[in-house]
């Protein structure tokens, strides 16, 4: 099952904490929600992403016999705390951001209200879908906005960091823009487009470029696309043009030729020239090989005559910020707002409202956050999708998602839309009333400090 | 099942020279070889891992019935072809460096011997699993290097990339050396020992600070941690010294405090000078939040009184380098030598091995890249693992590839232990054969592409 479920992808303090929950009875509803603290420098926005498979993950909570079996055996709890493990549902709430939502720093993107053991136990496993998905659309959506009109391919599995997260990282891309993924699971699971051509042992594996080429033409004539950089890729272009009218009379199409290796800016105009040159106007130029965002800028900022690009490792991997500080914190206990102020982490207790607001150009203007019973001018963010462990209506399909975050795209100010360090940031304001419950909270846990 | 199966985890490209191959009965026998091209600055050295996993995945390749199904609905391939996959299970040959094997750049670790539609197949979910681990391993080895006799515990799951990955990473730190990992999951899966206290929310959902510790000291009594940073991490070392005796009066040792935030180097100190003005001597401390190799180097050099560390995103995500630039080439087709020459990327033709020399120290002196059928001096590290599709004998406990990997560090060069960039690079000398095997392949190449 993809992806995977099993409730024990969770820390062992979970575990321990639920145990003492148990023993004292503490069973009351928990408020958690999950934010970024703060924006890595090369990312002005983010894009929520993942909260299908959270969802799923939620509403099919339950540990499989085998699981509690292991954990009796395993000695660490009481039977009484297993023979509850094994009941265990999700029964509780979910508001969040709709997956394609831009977000931006310590603005919830979902909020889980349950008795707090079930709340807490999910924590590890919440985050770990949460942030990867977010982190490889806010990666892929900056690809996506440096090179508009463009067909962007994932072509990362190989390097992203296990099955999940290649398969995970198709997903995230594809909504946020790119127009599919070489991934065959991922068409499969989630139905996105695949793309794909050969690799260069294909080339190797004959004795000459033009019989490998040939080959393969008659094999998968549809949409055709030859891998020219395997021995000396100007060569291999100039064999394209030789090759194509033999082909041609077979009924075959050559659609696009492959780089993947060289200065691409230099081979491209090269190689449209000769393809031009030899009559193949309509055959276009695809690119890959170690690309990222900055060299999509600089072929862009080159008119490099190149019609799309495979992207892995720097997308699969969110290569320059392989991680985002996010968290997902306890807001509120039985009634009670709570806050952490550990040095450098402090949050904003209670329930949250994001509301953002828009100019007359249609781009986002600024963001309130909120208490969630504030009321703020603008479209609130977080929309109830879950009561009492279940969906609220049908999910929406990937294109709804994709569609969605080309709005957001289409609505960003225009100097977040750059990939450089020193665009301006977006103003994100904590509404009076949230600053002063957080006052409220530290005079309350400084009174139980010296008490204590 | 952990680790994924499924043989469409793969890229398209390789289902469409599938095709290809077979129209054309280019089913001869293939050699690939997986290795790292280049060493990033950071890194003086690599640690193999993920072996265990790639020999079960090829040893168990097998597309199901559903899959098959899925792909003859695609119309994407003739049936012909796909009634070839319903039947496909890998029936090669594998030789590899034992897991825990340390490694430098051009030295295969895995020959994969197939039918070339086998051997080409596995490919990108090959370098997926061994690159993913491999790159886990070399980044847990440095912390294991900079703070020897430290506990250290894998943090990471929770922005590791997926669960796949923080499956993985539990099992490959573990095996560079790491003490053990907070996912439960590892532990049942591989038996690697969990560790885990409480999290901040833990605290907050208490009125106060005494009263958390207290309840969780009775619900989890054996081997108590107690993290003391939520509010403020002295007072709360103090709250532990008072509240200490009342809980040996009920039979309950605090093992160790944690401290998860602020600068831990004072904290720690002030702490420790805490618990042992309260006679507390043997309450050790254990430190989290953020923490890498560079900062876990800063607090050995500045003796800072902590005695284990537990580390996440920076070990999940090997942040600093998240990914290597590495992989599984042809190398051989049909009994004749082959060779990528693109721009950056040729590699070295042939079935190679490499030789490992030691110094009268018992370090590690050189390392030579040569043919397989080369003798030269010094330890062979390509070992036989895989004959026919079935692995040759049963497989070594974790522990096993704990100790190599141990001992693989021990017998590091000096400054390949240390983390700066500046390290002395270790010596790969590529033998006069293979040198001339390369020319031999240029030259063949050459005359090809000039009757092309």
């Amino acid at each position: 099952m993809y992806p995977a479920t099993s409730p024990l992808l969770t820390d062992l303090y979970q575990l321990n904490m639920l145990q003492a929950y148990l023993d004292h009875g503490q069973m009351e509803t928990a408020v958690f929600e999950f934010f970024v603290r703060r924006l890595p420098g090369r990312r002005h926005f983010l894009m929520a992403a993942g909260l299908e498979q959270a969802l799923d993950f939620l509403e099919n909570l339950k540990f499989s016999n085998e699981e509690i079996d292991w954990l009796r055996h395993s000695k660490r709890f009481s039977n009484g705390f297993v023979d509850y493990l094994a009941r265990l549902r999700f029964t509780g709430d979910v508001d969040a951001m709709p997956e394609g939502t831009v977000f931006f720093e310590n603005e919830p993107i979902i909020r889980v209200i349950a008795p707090l053991p079930q709340a807490q136990l999910v924590e590890s496993r919440l985050i770990n879908i949460l942030h990867f998905q977010s982190l490889i659309a806010s990666k892929a959506a900056r690809m996506v906005l440096v090179a508009p009109r463009k067909q962007l391919v994932d072509f990362g599995l190989r390097r992203a960091h296990g099955a999940e997260a290649g398969l995970m990282a198709a997903r995230a891309s594809y909504l946020a823009g790119f127009a599919g993924t070489a991934t065959v699971l991922a068409q499969k699971e989630f139905g996105i487009p695949i793309f794909g051509t050969m690799a260069h042992s294909f080339i190797q594996a004959h004795d000459d470029e033009t019989s490998a080429f040939s080959a393969f033409a008659h094999s998968r004539p549809d949409h055709l696309v030859l891998l020219i950089d395997t021995y000396d890729t100007e060569a291999a272009a100039r064999k394209v043009v030789r090759l194509a009218p033999r082909l041609k009379e077979a009924g075959i199409i050559v659609r696009a030729v492959r780089l993947d290796s060289g200065d691409l800016i230099m081979l491209s105009k090269h190689v449209r020239r000769i393809l031009d040159d030899g009559g193949l106007q309509d055959v276009t130029i695809f690119a890959s090989g170690g690309l990222d965002e900055d060299e999509l800028a600089g072929m862009m900022d080159a008119n490099a005559p190149i019609d799309g690009f495979g992207v892995g490792t720097s997308l699969t991997t969110s290569s320059d910020v392989p991680a985002l500080d996010c968290a997902y914190k306890l807001q509120e206990y039985a009634g009670i707002a709570r806050r952490k102020r550990s040095a450098g982490k402090a949050t904003w207790p209670g329930r949250k409202q994001v509301w953002r607001s828009f100019g007359n150009d249609g781009r986002m203007a600024g963001d309130v956050l909120s208490l969630q019973d504030d009321r703020h001018t603008g479209e609130a963010l977080l929309i109830p999708v879950m009561r009492n462990g279940q969906r609220l209506g049908a999910p929406p399909t990937l294109d709804d998602i994709r569609n969605k975050a080309a709005r957001g795209l289409a609505q960003l100010p225009e100097p977040l839309r750059r990939l450089d360090e020193e665009a301006a940031r977006f103003p994100v304001i904590v509404a009076a009333g949230l600053i002063a419950l957080a006052e409220q909270v530290d005079r309350r846990t400084a009174a139980h400090d010296v008490a204590d």
